[in-house]
């Protein structure tokens, strides 16, 4: 066997399975940073590159939001009602990974400003979020539950 | 080898793992109606059974209530300012269950109505709620982390 053959089926798993390159609590501490950039940048279509096709998200006061479809609907109608806002802080902090299979749960605090625009005083929210992540076929952790409701300043 | 011990042999295994008589599935129906049935009579003791040690519940405008005797405490409290209520519908509808070896995941939705004493008006209360369970030691399941918020009326 060639030297080039060995090194081919030696990186081949990172090739094939990226989000497997590392154990399951590396790649959803990959997730968890990427899930937070998402916010911080309001960047929606990276946002719902980290929801499962058949993800559910949980809001206070609203109907469930089912399906990865709807809710991209949703989050882009969210972001049309607030032209000129930023978010400038998105702090998320999460406890009790569990890692069982394909199947994860963790649950953290939030704490988000938002900055409205022409100088309006900024919207500071503490929260409190739970997520069921599932590893989809490409190998990459995904949002199948997600529920957040209000919190308390520390 | 006697009849007596081939029957205890044969009985041996409900003994000592009676939440793996069943399927999962059919075990965290069982759960289901356990918790439902706990909230619904106001029991204290049979809602504290359905905890895990380090179990976390996540409610609305409240920091995180962590660990089991601190929710045990809590709950108390909670139905000690509250002599003469009683619940008196309590529906749970659960979706997307998922287990995963000793893990499980749910979400649904509820409706609670609470008589207050007095003939004051009932509470009507609609909500959702997201589960994360874990099979103990003892192969009865048990809520890890639970989150509730606001729903809204179908």
């Amino acid at each position: 066997m060639s030297r080039h053959i060995l090194l081919l089926l030696v990186l081949a798993p990172a090739f094939v399975c990226p989000g497997r390159a590392a154990n399951p609590e590396q790649e959803i501490d990959v997730f968890n940073r990427d899930f937070r950039d998402a916010t911080l940048r309001m960047d929606n279509a990276a946002a719902m590159a980290l929801w499962d096709d058949e993800g559910v998200t949980l809001l206070p006061g609203l109907a469930p939001i089912e399906g990865k479809k709807t809710i991209a609907k949703w989050l882009d109608d969210v972001v049309a009602r607030m032209p000129g806002y930023r978010v400038t802080v998105q702090e998320n902090s999460f406890h009790d990974l569990q890692v069982s299979g394909e199947w994860a749960s963790e649950w953290g605090t939030t704490h988000q400003v938002v900055q409205p625009p022409d100088g309006k005083p900024a919207i500071d929210t503490w929260g409190k979020i739970l997520l069921v992540l599932h590893r989809d076929h490409d190998g990459r952790w995904r949002i199948r539950e997600e529920m957040w409701t209000q919190g308390t300043k520390p």
